[in-house]
């Protein structure tokens, strides 16, 4: 599948190049995992995709792990394997605790159901929330 | 639509009501939303979605705030409108900031993107993921 | 929005009126619903799909309750009110009581939360499913 | 990942013990599969989640295996591998047979296709339906 | 619910406004939609999103029809009425004809079908897709 | 799991090796690939599928290649690995270029973060887009 095939540092075009080096500064790391060498193939995208990563992941109202928490919240309600497995890892790497992760599934799996049951009861908005 | 007309409090079983009895003492409100009266057809289904959001939602690794927000991205991701609604009210009461629910919508949309690019890239799992 | 407006009768092709005829005929009804009228627009969709749907949910080794159900609980997890509305009153016809549909309800609510369980805690696949 | 690491019998606290002892009693095994193992890191969700299933799952106003055949539809909506092979396991057990299996995925796969058709043509609620 | 009150050009903190600026200065109109009246809310992911799709949506390798058959196939696979919505109004003002949306719409109904029919069956990929 | 075993030529169904002719006469192949083998199973899902592949896949108010880019970025949105390998090598075959590819994956990724955006922000309807 040429299509996805990652790209190597090597092998990468200057653009993309660019973005290799600019993550592997940010983040104080010596390389970069498999899907920025998969982006790699669209350098534009790449490119936005790791703008837009480092200005919304950045402290604000919201600290790093919370955000990180929100994340793989959204990926496990999607199924993406890969990004549970990355986001899990790098929500670790700034501080999340088995416990917090316990509660974020926690609360994920009941939203998950309960989200269902409001839509199967066709349940009418309440006055007071609109 | 018979299965899902929310039932009143008057018209509720002798379960049903001790579940609209705990919410109303629980959450110190004198009435409950529809959600609540569209479960009361479910007596069972509505005592155990009750215990289980007071035991999952309460104060724990991660404060209650942080708990809605996770909610909410779970909703947005899957598109239950209601309770976007009814849990963006409560998150606000419980001291959600118009910054922290942008910063969350921010979080949960790129998440949504991301995922998708994994996805169609097929990306391989690092080993350093495994 | 043109794409979607609904075709009466009087207004559809040939092929259209020939699905309209066979609806009527095999439900016994004098008319049909909106969802019908919009497929109109594309008198081959609308065929394919009315051809499969006589197929598919007849009596077979499910019955046509066990086949409405079924129905739902996927309508439910993809959050079609149009599709939920309109076969939960099917559903109704055939026979489907409302403790039936509160069990399918609470069936899909638990397998939506259990679901994205399995899939944030990553569980692997136990070799006796293999 | 620690996080998911599954959590054998000899190292799994009292609580979690305890819910592995009932499951085992309740379906006279003499182990469990990799989901509870897993859920046993965070032993009030394996409870809560295993109590849940033991009432909804138990026979109601449906059977057993049309239980089954539900939590497949939404699992196969939901994409979840793991889920669609335990319980279609679970199912086979309980009388499930390869007839019903292929008419439960008929269904599925045809209303995941209309759910889309009626969301995409925009069909507007029948009267009739409200 | 104040998080997601539109705010009109006259209430814009200037960064929204530049945004509102550029999106009538390219698309010659003297007004935006409610999406991005929204997304003033949050001034920086309202030009993130506008700069992407600035890039995303501009003519390539695929014309701007078929970017926007892409997006409406998305968006009605995720059920979203307001994307269906004004992305099939911005396709028609492309040159999107009622045949082409038709096609658009069968695909996207048949991907969902097969989708489903093949996660239920596990099918495993082929020697010659690997 | 027996409900899923793929069934070989030699093995299937007369009306299941009717289907498995036509797919290798049509496609001018000499084999099929798992997931006709998979529906072999179940021969009338096998036929129906068929026919309407054909008929929906054929060339028309859109080419076969922007067919199959539908069909990719919802088998993207869906999360079906299987479906996109198959739907991806099939576009290939027919003249999608990596350039195309890259552009449908953005297209794709884009449009499920702005889906989400306008969900959580719950955007009202324009009055223009009614």
């Amino acid at each position: 599948m040429p299509y996805a095939k990652p790209i190597e540092y090597a092998d990468a075009s200057p653009e993309a190049r660019a973005v290799f080096d600019d993550i592997m500064t940010v983040r104080k790391v010596d390389t970069v995992n498999n899907f920025w060498k998969s982006l790699a193939n669209d350098p534009a995208t790449m490119r936005r995709t790791w703008e837009s990563i480092k200005e919304i992941m950045a402290p604000g109202a919201l600290d790093p792990v919370t955000k990180e928490l929100i994340y793989i919240a959204v990926s496990v309600t999607n199924g993406c394997e890969y990004c549970i497995a990355s986001h899990t890892a790098a929500a670790a790497n700034k501080g999340m605790t088995p416990e917090m992760f316990a509660e974020m599934m926690a609360v994920t799996g009941m939203a998950n159901e309960t989200n269902r049951l409001v839509t199967g009861y066709r349940v009418a908005l309440d006055e007071s929330l609109r």
